[in-house]
């Protein structure tokens, strides 16, 4: 990564050609739709300006009926709007439906993970786009999966091969490109963007540990009822949780290529329904801050700011100001700002984002309008 | 219930004879260990001056083996204390224990309804005293039960005649006597003990109507995970639930002496983990205003303190004051206010209790204080 | 009202001519924009297709000097986008800027009643059309100021008298040739809605006592900072307030044309950041219910949907369900559900609409969108 | 302290002689009553077995006539109880009156930093014993106090230096003898008992840095309103402050003799109204895990257990179990759980407490019972 760094900001895809020639609407299918994330896929694909949603399908087993959209999800009902009428008026069971290239350009899996895994080659197959939300497709090495996921991954490695990590602050060329994009872990995203400008440039001395404390809403979790998630047991409570074992760590190294020994990520679940706010604790390298001057918070403002100069999603805090997840709530921003002690090298990095957005579904129609030559913010903003 | 108003306050039991004696301590175990009621009640119990808590059990058809204390509620593990040593260190499983006299004086009940209309009997045969946090005995009319907890009941009609519906405030005397008490629903004390004062007095006029809207925390619906009770369900979220049908209404009927057609409770989930705030909209009985001088607040805050004045935890607010539920969190109390519109003759009562203290295992230890001879606040306050 | 309800419908103005002749944009300035109605009325106006925000105004009398918006509303900085640029880049002191038509074709007042009540004649006088979000000229009858709003209105007659009540779905007609529109209550935009149909049909025995149990998130009670709405009082808690004196009775009543006798109208403040839930309890007129066969739900679902047929932004829900906070939250939707107990006639109505949205800043938007000759969900849904 | 730390379990007062000999009630006045800490303690010591309230004083300035307690805090009223009569029946201007040992043996300060450090002296003078709660006398170095406190300490230095940190875990002996004890913040509290041992131990690598993650709940922040902690900007977020500047870090480094170059903190508010969760990340010392065999984690919860072995209030989990905040919450303990990654070293603390008990009323309140010669959780558990 270090060594693409500079070239992410020239690898710009073209711009929509603007609302004026009408392009055609691309067809879009959500699998997962019950689920959190299948909500808020569904929230911003209705009223993107480009996409007619087509299909709405869901994984669970249980289900062999197809559940009325209004009764799944009854915020989402519209009394009417330009193409309203044309909103899949119910969700229909995974299994009972095979998707083709006649319905859909393109589908958005928010399913588990091995569920996941194996559609994805059979709808590549059929000529259809995919971003997978799910972890299926994030870890390069086949063999990471058993360890992280717990699975033994089905598909053929030439797929997982073609996959691209799809955060499109990095990857936005190969993401332009791409048949199947591997949509970010909603804390990957967070850690990464905290620190890709500071690994590209080495201004971080790796060595000396870094320490990503995350805090997330309780979204994030999904939507299946268990006791760790019950309301009275999320309310009133923070709680630390997948030390040293969460599954987005090892995209994160990947990401940062970072030796494992020298990251720390610790996910905290707090009572709020969305946002996740990090807290990444890291040491410039000595090189950075020697002579007379040592860095100052403005000159890691520029870097930040110049790192994400072609990145309409990302917005960095002036000095002095620190995100909060209210800042990003129900928005597609990651939002950055920092802390430095100059005199012991010790920066802090507070990411903020919508775990559902930015983290998710917002990341994903971002990556959709990468692959169909629209402006990444399409939609979005 | 209107015939023996006035005699409420002179049925007081004799009060405990002090802590000077130190009288034997009673042997209480509690079914039901795992839910927010069991723990509730360990809670309160283990810190009780007279009690010591014997045997847990919980009646979740999976339990075949027992769960340490620690694993069910971390929060109650206690370093030490006089008699900490003497708390169960697990929860057993019900049905693999049968309870006797050797080891317990008293059973309170936190298990589902039908569990413990299975359980009483043969509990109460066996010499044990009992205190059914359920609703298995509250109604009267066996006949109802159908209806409104969708089972047949299975226990002997005298089994349910000698119940004694749980609320001190109303009956204490038959409390102090009785080897079973129903204890009442959590709305359902709120509820009564709003209006008791006033049917009593005859100062309302039923047929005008009543309506009580009440408010709860999540805690209410229990721990057993669900959609409806997910934390992102519950959080930022208030809704309406059981309209002309919830379980409480009857016992409320059946304790007011009401018709069924005058009365209106609707409950509703708030998101906080305790409490409940219940409005309870009444019109006072033209008798009541008659004449050149209505009744006035500070009439109807007389009324009430004179019908509560020998009820220790029921707290009666000035005029101009209006209960809310951190009044009551964690307390035993029972708080409430009145705001009046002379002219119309509208009178709102504010009642405002916690669901698991004085609406679930606090109401239950002021029964057992009454049903053993000591003063009914002992060890609540 | 009652003679006005079934020409509710046809009063239709004529919808927008559609996006495809790209009207010349609305110049729109807030005036209140520091708080939260003015943060929404911001978030909603920028990515309005028909809308250009030229200037922001603070009434805060401490305010000499202007805020960047960034600071007032870090959330609110977009990077980029199609008109974000012309976002005014702060927020100016009211008292320091003379509005005219030169630089806004309307002006929303998200100010303080008495500021409102100063203000808008001078801005009528310039030319300027007005909503207005604070209370100062809902009530028709000048005299009913002291007593609700606690202050002598400055304005002359025909001022209040010019003023149109808006509520789109009742008033729709006069809304859109008003030079000034009174935005409703939050609790009054729920409150009526939930009951115009029914009033408007002579279906409820109004004699028998309405009454409105409503329960709001915190944001509707502005963003000053006090004892009352301090996290850690609200957080955990709920409480009643302004019972029988809340200022959105008598636009209620008036809205109606309901005695006040009849009406019953609690707030409660729960701990939740945005919306409403009121529960109304009617009890149906005897003639209604006449004969063998009663009202059914479906006949009050079917009512309700007639009356609003015409409105976009009401919902009806099916029989069997009801509006929750979450259904409407962050939307501009009001939703309407039914609870019907046919034997005592007693029928509930649970509305539920955002109070920042449908409850202000959304339901003003609608107003604008009406006076401009947009259709009115224009930008909203 | 790494030289004292073998020695703290031998330090332990006389045990109370127990309740028999009903020893003379402890007279406690509370200054600082109106505050959260101020109710907290109220909360406490009115069900004290040792102690008797007699007077209430607030330090507020506008404060120029007594408050009734009940307004101040509705939920602490008593109905009645062994000893409620005695509660002071209202909270008082502090500046009107002059306390004296004939009315209190003991004084509990919550009041502000500044106030707290002009009253101690003359408190002392007056033959009182003193508990402190603000920071006016933690720090040892005089000169620290504009930096971190941004006033000049008006006490003199004996004072200063007579103040025993009133830490019981690591200083029970002198605290038991101290006539004034400076209450640790709460969240020095967490981080220290997190810390303690490995750093008595030398196990922590203290140059490779330590990372300690705080969140907290709002209660933290006092119940002064401001725009900051209003419910709708602390609700549904969650924010970092204090960064490299919080006061709570130079009482750590001292208590931990750390250099501040080796040490992060950074504090979050987290939307709950009390408990504070600690997560804290360290490398072990390579001695440590030296040889074959590294150290294990049921190594590190022996070592903690060792040395918190005479300690009643803090409990360490089990291997594998972390601390959330609703372990401790409403309750005097700290609770502390452990994760390990033995190849790196990396050994994470997690660290909970509720800030209003152990991190202030209750470790006070400790504190007086370590003073007057009574077991340590007398009245606490």
């Amino acid at each position: 990564m270090k060594e693409t760094g500079t070239a992410v900001e020239t690898e710009l895809p073209q711009q929509s050609p603007g609302e004026d020639h009408a392009p055609p609407l691309i067809r879009a299918a959500v699998a997962g739709a019950r689920g959190y994330a299948g909500r808020e896929l569904i929230t911003w694909l209705r009223r993107h300006p480009h996409v007619r949603l087509t299909r709405l399908l869901s994984s669970g087993q249980k289900e062999t009926e197809a559940v009325p959209l209004d009764n799944a999800h009854p915020g989402l009902r519209a009394v009417r709007g330009p193409r309203e009428s044309e909103l899949p008026a119910s969700i229909e069971p995974l299994g009972a439906v095979e998707l083709s290239s006649d319905e859909a350009d393109i589908v958005f899996l928010a399913t588990p993970h091995e569920a996941s895994a194996r559609l994805v080659p059979s709808l590549l197959a059929r000529g259809l786009r995919v971003v997978d939300l799910s972890g299926a497709f994030r870890l390069k090495d086949l063999a990471d999966y058993p360890r992280w996921y717990g699975f033994d991954h089905p598909a053929a490695p030439p797929v997982v091969e073609e996959a691209v990590y799809g955060l499109p602050e990095l990857h936005r060329a190969a993401i332009a490109r791409a048949r199947l994009v591997s949509n970010p872990g909603c804390y990957a995203t967070a850690a990464i963007l905290a620190l890709a400008p500071l690994v590209a440039e080495g201004w971080v001395e790796e060595s000396a540990g870094i320490v990503c404390d995350a805090k997330s809403g309780a979204s994030g979790a999904g939507r299946a009822p268990s006791e760790k998630l019950h309301f009275a047991e999320v309310n009133e409570n923070c709680r630390a949780y997948g030390l040293f074992n969460h599954r987005h760590v090892p995209e994160i190294l990947q990401a940062l290529n970072l030796p494992e020994g020298d990251f720390t990520f610790t996910p905290h679940l707090v009572p709020v329904n969305r946002g996740i706010l990090a807290t990444v604790y890291t040491r410039l390298a000595p090189s950075v801050s020697r002579g007379a001057g040592t860095v100052t918070l403005g000159e890691v403002v520029k870097l930040f700011r110049d790192f994400y100069a072609a990145s309409p999603l990302v917005r960095v805090a002036d000095p002095g100001r620190l995100p909060e997840i209210q800042w990003v709530a129900y928005t597609p921003y990651s939002d950055l700002g920092f802390a430095l002690d100059a005199r012991t090298r010790r920066l802090i990095i507070v990411s903020a984002l919508d775990n559902l957005v930015k983290g998710a579904a917002g990341q994903a129609i971002q990556n959709m309008n990468l692959m169909f030559g629209l402006g990444e913010q399409t939609g979005l903003v």
